[in-house]
């Protein structure tokens, strides 16, 4: 755990982040975030362990820069591009872009980086900021519209009506593990549903 | 992480166990089971470490055990209490029991050992079997009746209803934090009940 903020990313030197977050990426995938060190990291990249620590505070902090390069600007092009007027298709589809389509196989990746998020308080922010914060703002907006076109109820906090969508998936991750495949996200999908309709 | 199973608890001596288990679960909530040791634990407790691991596999399932212990006679007593004829006003006492009258101030607990049994599948493993499905069987139990009376929708999976109830929870505690106060379960129950009417 770091109070410090890493320096302005973009001095970085593109290349060398390029081999820090490829290295921190696979090995996160390979053996897990409990068993990745900066040191690891380091010797894969072929970079100094100093060079990593100038820019992220924590291996957490690598592998979640890592993990959200490679999902963010892919993801949220999705949900912007999620546009029907048919909110419970929409739904369908953006939790299926997510679920399978961009976390996929790096599921277990996800999974460590909420597992070290739990004692590690400056990832678990950045987790949010990086991710649930404006993923969340997405969805929460074509919800809002939904509730305009008479989809979604009106009393609804669109907040507490993501919760009740997602945490399914990710109960699923982290209690009772389970493919997220597509049967299961429809499932998820029409479980909700019946809940948010008017 | 280990494939050994740990010999009869009944043959462990009452006092040292009951000392072990009191000094890994104030250990948990001081500090969070990433902190912890078997070498704190021994010392707190005044055994050695042989001793802990004559019983215990790991650190997670020392602290495993000791909340699990505090948690399921408690637990399931009162879900097993938890039967008027009126599943909505059930629910919302079995949420409000198990995560602010029983969980409480052992959330931070529940979340480390939900985090360390990402990369433990023994922990993970005994988690479930220990407390996730008792606990299920029992509220999916109460789901059954529900359904026989009307009262939830006969076509939904009694567990797939767990998800949609208990997910949300785990959600709060992991992935954006939030307080589990009363007004917040009797949400949860809310919400999850527009799903599952008929």
């Amino acid at each position: 755990m770091s109070t410090t903020r890493a320096p302005d990313p973009a001095r970085r030197n593109p290349q060398v982040t390029a081999a820090i977050l490829e290295a921190a990426l696979a090995m996160a995938r390979e053996d897990g975030l409990a068993r990745v060190s900066i040191e690891g990291i380091a010797a894969r990249a072929g970079v100094g362990k100093r060079t990593i620590y100038r820019w992220w505070p924590s291996k957490g902090a690598v592998v979640l820069d890592a993990w959200a390069q490679r999902l963010e600007e892919r993801l949220h092009r999705r949900l912007e591009a999620t546009q029907t007027d048919d909110f419970e298709a929409d739904l369908k589809l953006m939790v299926k872009d997510a679920w399978i389509d961009t976390i996929g196989d790096t599921r277990g990746v996800l999974a460590s980086i909420v597992a070290e998020a739990q004692h590690d308080p400056d990832l678990a922010a950045e987790f949010r900021k990086r991710l649930i914060s404006p993923a969340s703002a997405l969805v929460a907006e074509r919800i809002r519209r939904a509730q305009a076109d008479g989809q979604v109820a009106a009393d609804i906090d669109p907040y507490r009506a993501i919760e009740l969508i997602y945490a399914q998936l990710y109960y699923r991750l982290l209690i009772v593990p389970g493919p997220h495949d597509e049967a299961y996200v429809n499932d998820v999908a029409d479980l909700a549903m019946r809940g948010l309709r008017p």
